[in-house]
Protein backbone atom coordinates (compact mmCIF):
# COMPACT_ATOMS: atom_id res chain seq x y z
CA UNK A 1 0.00 0.00 0.00
CA UNK A 2 1.35 3.92 -0.19
CA UNK A 3 2.31 5.60 1.67
CA UNK A 4 -0.68 8.02 1.20
CA UNK A 5 -2.55 5.21 2.42
CA UNK A 6 -0.68 4.47 5.52
CA UNK A 7 -1.25 8.44 6.81
CA UNK A 8 -4.79 8.18 6.10
CA UNK A 9 -5.43 5.08 8.02
CA UNK A 10 -3.07 7.02 10.71
CA UNK A 11 -5.35 9.59 10.33
CA UNK A 12 -8.62 7.52 10.85
CA UNK A 13 -6.84 6.33 14.19
CA UNK A 14 -6.61 9.71 15.17
CA UNK A 15 -10.15 10.40 14.47
CA UNK A 16 -11.31 7.57 16.82
CA UNK A 17 -9.22 8.36 19.35
CA UNK A 18 -10.53 12.15 19.28
CA UNK A 19 -14.32 10.44 19.08
CA UNK A 20 -13.65 8.40 21.92
CA UNK A 21 -12.42 11.22 23.95
CA UNK A 22 -14.93 13.02 23.52
CA UNK A 23 -17.35 10.30 24.45
CA UNK A 24 -15.36 9.70 27.65
CA UNK A 25 -16.13 12.99 28.68
CA UNK A 26 -19.88 12.81 27.50
CA UNK A 27 -20.07 10.19 30.48
CA UNK A 28 -17.65 11.80 32.65
CA UNK A 29 -20.29 15.15 32.50
CA UNK A 30 -23.66 13.15 32.32
CA UNK A 31 -22.41 11.73 35.72
CA UNK A 32 -21.37 14.75 37.15
CA UNK A 33 -24.50 16.72 36.36
CA UNK A 34 -26.32 13.68 38.06
CA UNK A 35 -24.12 13.74 41.40
CA UNK A 36 -23.54 17.69 41.44
CA UNK A 37 -27.57 17.91 41.05
CA UNK A 38 -26.40 20.60 38.13
CA UNK A 39 -28.43 21.11 34.92
CA UNK A 40 -26.18 23.08 33.29
CA UNK A 41 -23.45 20.39 33.61
CA UNK A 42 -25.71 18.38 31.87
CA UNK A 43 -26.62 20.89 29.08
CA UNK A 44 -23.01 20.10 27.79
CA UNK A 45 -23.32 16.46 27.27
CA UNK A 46 -26.20 17.71 24.45
CA UNK A 47 -23.70 20.19 22.67
CA UNK A 48 -21.09 17.25 22.22
CA UNK A 49 -23.28 15.05 21.66
CA UNK A 50 -23.32 17.25 18.15
CA UNK A 51 -19.91 16.75 17.56
CA UNK A 52 -20.00 12.96 17.81
CA UNK A 53 -22.67 12.62 15.23
CA UNK A 54 -21.06 14.58 12.81
CA UNK A 55 -17.93 12.28 13.52
CA UNK A 56 -19.40 9.34 12.86
CA UNK A 57 -20.81 10.39 9.59
CA UNK A 58 -17.40 11.68 8.57
CA UNK A 59 -16.02 8.65 9.74
CA UNK A 60 -17.66 6.24 7.73
CA UNK A 61 -17.60 7.93 4.78
CA UNK A 62 -13.60 7.72 5.27
CA UNK A 63 -13.78 4.11 5.48
CA UNK A 64 -15.44 3.61 2.64
CA UNK A 65 -13.31 5.72 0.67
CA UNK A 66 -10.21 3.95 1.77
CA UNK A 67 -11.74 0.63 1.16
CA UNK A 68 -13.15 1.84 -2.85
CA UNK A 69 -9.99 3.70 -3.63
CA UNK A 70 -7.14 1.34 -2.20
CA UNK A 71 -8.71 -1.96 -2.13
CA UNK A 72 -6.91 -3.55 0.61
CA UNK A 73 -7.07 -6.95 1.40
CA UNK A 74 -5.84 -8.98 4.52
CA UNK A 75 -5.06 -7.11 7.76
CA UNK A 76 -5.86 -3.42 6.18
CA UNK A 77 -9.37 -4.32 5.22
CA UNK A 78 -9.77 -5.97 8.89
CA UNK A 79 -8.62 -3.21 10.33
CA UNK A 80 -10.85 -0.52 8.47
CA UNK A 81 -13.92 -2.91 8.79
CA UNK A 82 -13.18 -2.90 12.45
CA UNK A 83 -12.80 1.11 12.21
CA UNK A 84 -16.62 1.22 10.92
CA UNK A 85 -17.86 -0.99 13.67
CA UNK A 86 -16.23 0.86 16.50
CA UNK A 87 -17.42 3.81 15.48
CA UNK A 88 -21.24 3.08 15.71
CA UNK A 89 -20.02 1.67 19.00
CA UNK A 90 -18.77 5.30 20.08
CA UNK A 91 -21.96 6.83 18.74
CA UNK A 92 -24.20 4.59 20.69
CA UNK A 93 -21.78 4.69 23.93
CA UNK A 94 -22.55 8.93 23.25
CA UNK A 95 -26.63 8.05 23.09
CA UNK A 96 -26.26 6.39 26.78
CA UNK A 97 -24.66 9.13 27.88
CA UNK A 98 -27.32 11.55 26.74
CA UNK A 99 -30.22 9.20 28.43
CA UNK A 100 -27.89 9.69 31.17
CA UNK A 101 -28.21 13.58 31.29
CA UNK A 102 -31.83 12.84 30.60
CA UNK A 103 -32.73 11.02 33.34
CA UNK A 104 -30.09 13.06 35.66
CA UNK A 105 -32.58 16.23 34.46
CA UNK A 106 -35.29 14.34 35.54
CA UNK A 107 -34.08 13.50 38.81
CA UNK A 108 -33.66 17.43 39.61
CA UNK A 109 -37.67 17.20 40.10
CA UNK A 110 -36.95 14.76 43.46
CA UNK A 111 -35.24 15.02 46.55
CA UNK A 112 -31.98 13.56 46.77
CA UNK A 113 -32.53 9.76 48.07
CA UNK A 114 -29.27 9.06 49.24
CA UNK A 115 -25.33 9.88 48.54
CA UNK A 116 -24.50 7.97 45.15
CA UNK A 117 -21.51 5.43 45.63
CA UNK A 118 -21.21 3.06 43.64
CA UNK A 119 -23.14 4.72 40.25
CA UNK A 120 -20.25 7.13 39.91
CA UNK A 121 -17.58 3.87 40.32
CA UNK A 122 -19.20 2.51 37.60
CA UNK A 123 -18.93 5.23 35.62
CA UNK A 124 -15.17 5.63 36.11
CA UNK A 125 -14.47 1.67 35.46
CA UNK A 126 -16.54 2.58 32.30
CA UNK A 127 -14.44 5.44 30.98
CA UNK A 128 -11.50 3.57 31.34
CA UNK A 129 -12.59 0.49 29.27
CA UNK A 130 -13.76 2.88 26.61
CA UNK A 131 -10.33 4.66 26.64
CA UNK A 132 -8.62 1.32 26.85
CA UNK A 133 -10.68 -0.94 24.47
CA UNK A 134 -9.29 2.24 21.47
CA UNK A 135 -5.86 2.57 22.53
CA UNK A 136 -5.87 -1.55 22.47
CA UNK A 137 -7.45 -0.88 18.71
CA UNK A 138 -4.69 1.35 17.74
CA UNK A 139 -1.75 -0.24 19.06
CA UNK A 140 -3.65 -3.69 18.32
CA UNK A 141 -2.77 -4.84 22.00
CA UNK A 142 -4.79 -8.19 22.89
CA UNK A 143 -3.71 -8.03 25.70
CA UNK A 144 -5.43 -4.78 27.05
CA UNK A 145 -8.74 -5.77 25.22
CA UNK A 146 -8.68 -9.09 27.55
CA UNK A 147 -8.60 -6.80 30.41
CA UNK A 148 -11.48 -4.40 28.84
CA UNK A 149 -13.41 -8.18 29.07
CA UNK A 150 -12.59 -8.74 32.97
CA UNK A 151 -14.02 -5.20 34.00
CA UNK A 152 -17.29 -5.80 32.16
CA UNK A 153 -17.38 -8.37 34.62
CA UNK A 154 -16.97 -5.74 37.50
CA UNK A 155 -19.88 -3.24 36.03
CA UNK A 156 -21.96 -6.28 35.35
CA UNK A 157 -21.42 -6.99 39.32
CA UNK A 158 -22.07 -3.43 40.29
CA UNK A 159 -25.35 -3.14 37.96
CA UNK A 160 -26.30 -6.23 40.20
CA UNK A 161 -25.65 -4.90 43.56
CA UNK A 162 -26.87 -1.23 42.43
CA UNK A 163 -30.41 -2.79 41.87
CA UNK A 164 -30.51 -5.02 44.90
CA UNK A 165 -29.60 -1.76 46.93
CA UNK A 166 -32.49 0.46 45.46
CA UNK A 167 -34.73 -2.08 45.34
CA UNK A 168 -34.81 -2.16 49.24
CA UNK A 169 -35.51 1.47 48.78
CA UNK A 170 -38.50 1.14 47.13
CA UNK A 171 -39.88 -1.89 49.65
CA UNK A 172 -39.02 0.33 52.56
CA UNK A 173 -41.03 3.65 51.14
CA UNK A 174 -43.17 3.88 47.96
CA UNK A 175 -42.23 7.39 47.88
CA UNK A 176 -38.69 6.43 46.74
CA UNK A 177 -40.00 4.83 43.68
CA UNK A 178 -39.62 7.47 41.36
CA UNK A 179 -36.35 8.40 42.26
CA UNK A 180 -34.86 4.74 42.90
CA UNK A 181 -36.07 3.37 39.46
CA UNK A 182 -34.52 6.13 37.35
CA UNK A 183 -31.28 5.36 39.17
CA UNK A 184 -32.04 1.89 38.36
CA UNK A 185 -32.04 3.08 34.48
CA UNK A 186 -28.91 5.01 34.93
CA UNK A 187 -27.21 1.80 35.80
CA UNK A 188 -28.50 -0.05 33.18
CA UNK A 189 -27.10 2.70 30.52
CA UNK A 190 -23.84 2.70 32.10
CA UNK A 191 -23.76 -1.51 31.34
CA UNK A 192 -24.92 -0.98 27.74
CA UNK A 193 -21.57 1.48 27.71
CA UNK A 194 -19.46 -1.28 29.30
CA UNK A 195 -21.22 -3.71 26.70
CA UNK A 196 -20.10 -1.57 23.66
CA UNK A 197 -16.38 -1.02 25.20
CA UNK A 198 -16.80 -5.08 25.18
CA UNK A 199 -18.16 -5.14 21.64
CA UNK A 200 -15.45 -3.22 20.70
CA UNK A 201 -12.91 -5.46 22.75
CA UNK A 202 -13.84 -8.34 21.13
CA UNK A 203 -13.24 -7.16 18.06
CA UNK A 204 -9.60 -5.92 18.56
CA UNK A 205 -8.78 -9.34 19.95
CA UNK A 206 -10.28 -10.91 16.67
CA UNK A 207 -8.58 -8.50 14.46
CA UNK A 208 -4.76 -9.21 16.42
CA UNK A 209 -5.41 -12.59 17.12
CA UNK A 210 -7.75 -13.62 14.25
CA UNK A 211 -9.32 -15.71 16.85
CA UNK A 212 -13.29 -14.97 17.48
CA UNK A 213 -14.42 -14.36 21.33
CA UNK A 214 -17.55 -13.21 20.08
CA UNK A 215 -19.50 -16.15 21.69
CA UNK A 216 -16.96 -17.55 23.60
CA UNK A 217 -16.54 -14.44 26.86
CA UNK A 218 -17.06 -17.20 29.15
CA UNK A 219 -13.59 -18.85 28.90
CA UNK A 220 -12.36 -15.48 28.51
CA UNK A 221 -13.24 -13.97 31.72
CA UNK B 1 -18.18 -8.16 -11.54
CA UNK B 2 -18.67 -11.60 -11.56
CA UNK B 3 -21.82 -13.63 -11.99
CA UNK B 4 -19.85 -15.43 -9.35
CA UNK B 5 -20.08 -12.36 -7.11
CA UNK B 6 -23.51 -11.55 -7.85
CA UNK B 7 -24.87 -14.69 -6.86
CA UNK B 8 -22.63 -14.64 -3.57
CA UNK B 9 -24.50 -11.58 -2.79
CA UNK B 10 -27.65 -12.85 -3.15
CA UNK B 11 -26.51 -15.90 -1.19
CA UNK B 12 -25.44 -13.23 1.46
CA UNK B 13 -29.12 -11.65 1.37
CA UNK B 14 -30.60 -15.10 1.65
CA UNK B 15 -28.69 -15.87 4.67
CA UNK B 16 -29.67 -12.46 6.55
CA UNK B 17 -33.17 -12.85 5.88
CA UNK B 18 -32.79 -16.30 7.37
CA UNK B 19 -30.75 -14.75 10.41
CA UNK B 20 -33.68 -12.28 10.73
CA UNK B 21 -36.29 -15.32 10.60
CA UNK B 22 -34.35 -16.87 13.99
CA UNK B 23 -34.58 -13.60 15.54
CA UNK B 24 -37.85 -12.98 14.84
CA UNK B 25 -39.16 -16.48 16.00
CA UNK B 26 -36.79 -15.64 19.01
CA UNK B 27 -38.75 -12.53 20.05
CA UNK B 28 -41.87 -14.49 19.46
CA UNK B 29 -40.75 -17.32 21.71
CA UNK B 30 -39.66 -15.11 25.02
CA UNK B 31 -42.59 -13.10 24.87
CA UNK B 32 -44.50 -16.76 24.39
CA UNK B 33 -43.04 -17.92 27.64
CA UNK B 34 -43.60 -14.30 29.38
CA UNK B 35 -47.50 -14.51 28.93
CA UNK B 36 -48.08 -18.43 28.88
CA UNK B 37 -45.83 -19.04 32.18
CA UNK B 38 -44.08 -21.96 30.42
CA UNK B 39 -40.35 -22.08 30.89
CA UNK B 40 -40.17 -24.97 28.52
CA UNK B 41 -40.87 -22.35 25.78
CA UNK B 42 -38.47 -19.90 27.26
CA UNK B 43 -35.51 -22.64 26.30
CA UNK B 44 -36.10 -22.79 22.84
CA UNK B 45 -35.06 -19.14 22.70
CA UNK B 46 -31.60 -20.11 23.72
CA UNK B 47 -31.10 -22.26 21.00
CA UNK B 48 -32.30 -20.80 18.65
CA UNK B 49 -29.01 -17.82 20.19
CA UNK B 50 -26.23 -20.35 19.41
CA UNK B 51 -27.69 -21.01 15.33
CA UNK B 52 -27.76 -16.92 14.94
CA UNK B 53 -24.31 -16.77 17.17
CA UNK B 54 -22.97 -18.85 14.23
CA UNK B 55 -24.60 -17.09 11.46
CA UNK B 56 -22.66 -13.76 12.53
CA UNK B 57 -19.64 -15.05 12.19
CA UNK B 58 -20.30 -16.95 9.23
CA UNK B 59 -21.67 -13.71 7.74
CA UNK B 60 -19.02 -11.77 9.27
CA UNK B 61 -16.16 -14.21 6.79
CA UNK B 62 -17.89 -14.39 3.69
CA UNK B 63 -18.56 -10.10 3.70
CA UNK B 64 -13.91 -9.78 4.28
CA UNK B 65 -13.91 -12.35 2.08
CA UNK B 66 -16.45 -10.65 -1.01
CA UNK B 67 -14.49 -7.55 -0.21
CA UNK B 68 -11.37 -8.97 -0.22
CA UNK B 69 -11.48 -10.83 -3.50
CA UNK B 70 -13.78 -8.50 -5.57
CA UNK B 71 -12.35 -5.21 -4.17
CA UNK B 72 -16.28 -3.95 -5.16
CA UNK B 73 -16.56 -0.17 -4.53
CA UNK B 74 -19.84 2.53 -5.24
CA UNK B 75 -23.00 0.36 -4.57
CA UNK B 76 -21.93 -3.01 -3.97
CA UNK B 77 -19.09 -1.95 -1.08
CA UNK B 78 -22.01 -0.19 0.85
CA UNK B 79 -24.09 -2.80 0.25
CA UNK B 80 -21.51 -5.20 1.82
CA UNK B 81 -20.45 -2.95 4.38
CA UNK B 82 -24.35 -2.56 5.14
CA UNK B 83 -24.69 -6.14 5.65
CA UNK B 84 -21.53 -6.28 8.03
CA UNK B 85 -23.94 -4.05 10.35
CA UNK B 86 -26.54 -5.56 9.94
CA UNK B 87 -25.06 -8.81 11.20
CA UNK B 88 -24.51 -7.39 14.17
CA UNK B 89 -27.62 -5.78 14.27
CA UNK B 90 -29.52 -8.94 14.10
CA UNK B 91 -27.31 -10.81 16.71
CA UNK B 92 -27.75 -7.76 19.59
CA UNK B 93 -31.64 -8.46 18.83
CA UNK B 94 -31.04 -11.87 19.74
CA UNK B 95 -29.02 -10.74 22.93
CA UNK B 96 -32.51 -8.70 24.13
CA UNK B 97 -34.81 -11.99 23.56
CA UNK B 98 -31.87 -13.55 25.93
CA UNK B 99 -32.79 -10.62 28.47
CA UNK B 100 -36.51 -11.42 27.42
CA UNK B 101 -36.52 -15.21 28.29
CA UNK B 102 -34.27 -14.67 31.10
CA UNK B 103 -36.70 -12.30 32.62
CA UNK B 104 -39.59 -14.23 31.93
CA UNK B 105 -38.02 -17.10 33.89
CA UNK B 106 -37.76 -15.36 37.03
CA UNK B 107 -41.17 -13.91 36.82
CA UNK B 108 -42.52 -17.64 37.29
CA UNK B 109 -40.92 -17.02 40.72
CA UNK B 110 -44.00 -14.61 41.60
CA UNK B 111 -47.54 -15.03 40.50
CA UNK B 112 -48.86 -12.67 37.75
CA UNK B 113 -49.48 -9.32 38.39
CA UNK B 114 -52.02 -8.35 35.46
CA UNK B 115 -53.02 -9.75 31.96
CA UNK B 116 -50.23 -8.89 29.75
CA UNK B 117 -51.94 -6.50 26.90
CA UNK B 118 -48.88 -3.80 25.72
CA UNK B 119 -46.00 -5.85 26.25
CA UNK B 120 -47.53 -8.46 23.88
CA UNK B 121 -48.31 -5.36 20.48
CA UNK B 122 -45.20 -4.11 21.70
CA UNK B 123 -43.29 -7.24 20.82
CA UNK B 124 -45.67 -7.65 17.58
CA UNK B 125 -44.68 -4.24 16.06
CA UNK B 126 -41.04 -5.19 17.15
CA UNK B 127 -40.97 -8.38 15.19
CA UNK B 128 -42.88 -6.53 12.26
CA UNK B 129 -39.82 -3.41 12.30
CA UNK B 130 -37.31 -6.53 12.21
CA UNK B 131 -38.97 -8.33 9.04
CA UNK B 132 -39.74 -5.10 7.18
CA UNK B 133 -36.30 -3.49 7.68
CA UNK B 134 -34.36 -6.43 6.37
CA UNK B 135 -37.20 -6.77 3.38
CA UNK B 136 -36.11 -3.26 2.72
CA UNK B 137 -32.48 -3.84 2.63
CA UNK B 138 -32.41 -6.64 0.45
CA UNK B 139 -35.64 -5.18 -2.06
CA UNK B 140 -33.00 -1.88 -1.64
CA UNK B 141 -37.21 -0.02 -0.43
CA UNK B 142 -36.36 3.21 1.20
CA UNK B 143 -40.08 3.75 1.26
CA UNK B 144 -40.78 0.54 3.41
CA UNK B 145 -37.66 1.38 5.63
CA UNK B 146 -39.13 4.91 6.43
CA UNK B 147 -42.23 2.85 7.64
CA UNK B 148 -40.06 0.98 10.41
CA UNK B 149 -38.94 4.49 11.66
CA UNK B 150 -42.39 5.47 12.13
CA UNK B 151 -43.10 2.19 13.91
CA UNK B 152 -40.19 2.76 16.11
CA UNK B 153 -42.18 5.84 17.94
CA UNK B 154 -45.09 3.57 18.27
CA UNK B 155 -43.01 1.31 20.53
CA UNK B 156 -41.41 4.17 22.04
CA UNK B 157 -44.73 5.69 23.06
CA UNK B 158 -45.83 2.16 24.29
CA UNK B 159 -42.94 1.70 26.43
CA UNK B 160 -43.65 5.19 27.97
CA UNK B 161 -47.10 3.80 28.59
CA UNK B 162 -46.11 0.30 30.25
CA UNK B 163 -43.93 2.57 32.65
CA UNK B 164 -46.51 4.72 33.85
CA UNK B 165 -48.92 1.72 34.78
CA UNK B 166 -46.24 -0.38 36.19
CA UNK B 167 -45.54 2.60 38.17
CA UNK B 168 -48.90 2.73 39.53
CA UNK B 169 -49.18 -1.09 40.82
CA UNK B 170 -45.80 -0.55 42.13
CA UNK B 171 -46.93 2.25 44.23
CA UNK B 172 -50.25 1.22 45.45
CA UNK B 173 -48.12 -2.11 46.89
CA UNK B 174 -44.74 -2.23 47.29
CA UNK B 175 -45.13 -6.43 47.24
CA UNK B 176 -45.75 -5.72 43.49
CA UNK B 177 -42.41 -3.96 42.98
CA UNK B 178 -40.59 -6.67 42.22
CA UNK B 179 -42.90 -7.75 38.91
CA UNK B 180 -43.57 -4.47 37.94
CA UNK B 181 -39.87 -3.90 37.57
CA UNK B 182 -39.59 -6.86 35.41
CA UNK B 183 -41.96 -6.15 33.12
CA UNK B 184 -40.65 -2.31 33.01
CA UNK B 185 -37.10 -3.90 31.74
CA UNK B 186 -38.88 -6.54 29.51
CA UNK B 187 -40.34 -3.73 28.17
CA UNK B 188 -37.09 -1.71 27.94
CA UNK B 189 -35.52 -4.72 25.57
CA UNK B 190 -37.86 -5.05 22.94
CA UNK B 191 -37.53 -1.08 22.71
CA UNK B 192 -33.90 -1.67 22.16
CA UNK B 193 -34.85 -4.40 19.66
CA UNK B 194 -37.08 -1.58 17.52
CA UNK B 195 -33.44 0.98 18.11
CA UNK B 196 -32.01 -2.15 16.35
CA UNK B 197 -34.31 -2.37 13.25
CA UNK B 198 -34.43 0.92 13.51
CA UNK B 199 -30.53 1.17 12.86
CA UNK B 200 -30.71 -0.90 9.97
CA UNK B 201 -33.59 0.94 8.19
CA UNK B 202 -31.94 3.83 8.71
CA UNK B 203 -28.81 2.25 6.63
CA UNK B 204 -31.25 1.11 4.25
CA UNK B 205 -32.45 4.89 3.74
CA UNK B 206 -28.10 5.81 3.83
CA UNK B 207 -27.64 3.14 1.04
CA UNK B 208 -30.51 4.09 -1.42
CA UNK B 209 -30.66 7.24 -1.21
CA UNK B 210 -27.01 8.16 0.12
CA UNK B 211 -28.80 10.49 2.28
CA UNK B 212 -27.34 9.88 5.94
CA UNK B 213 -30.78 9.70 8.00
CA UNK B 214 -28.97 8.59 11.05
CA UNK B 215 -28.58 12.03 12.82
CA UNK B 216 -31.97 13.73 11.26
CA UNK B 217 -34.74 11.28 12.40
CA UNK B 218 -36.85 14.35 14.13
CA UNK B 219 -37.33 14.99 10.60
CA UNK B 220 -37.98 12.42 9.01
CA UNK B 221 -40.85 11.05 11.30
Amino acid sequence: MTRVFDSELAELKELLLYMGGLVESMIHLSIKSLVEREESVGKEVYGKENEVNKLQIEIDDRCLKLIALNQPAGTDLRFITSAMKINSELERMGDQAINIADASKELLKFSQLKRLIDIPLMADISKTMVKDCLDAFVRADAELARSVLVRDNKVDGLKDQIFRELLTYMLSETKHIPVALELILISRHLERIGDHATNIAEDVIFMVEGQDVRHYQKDVR
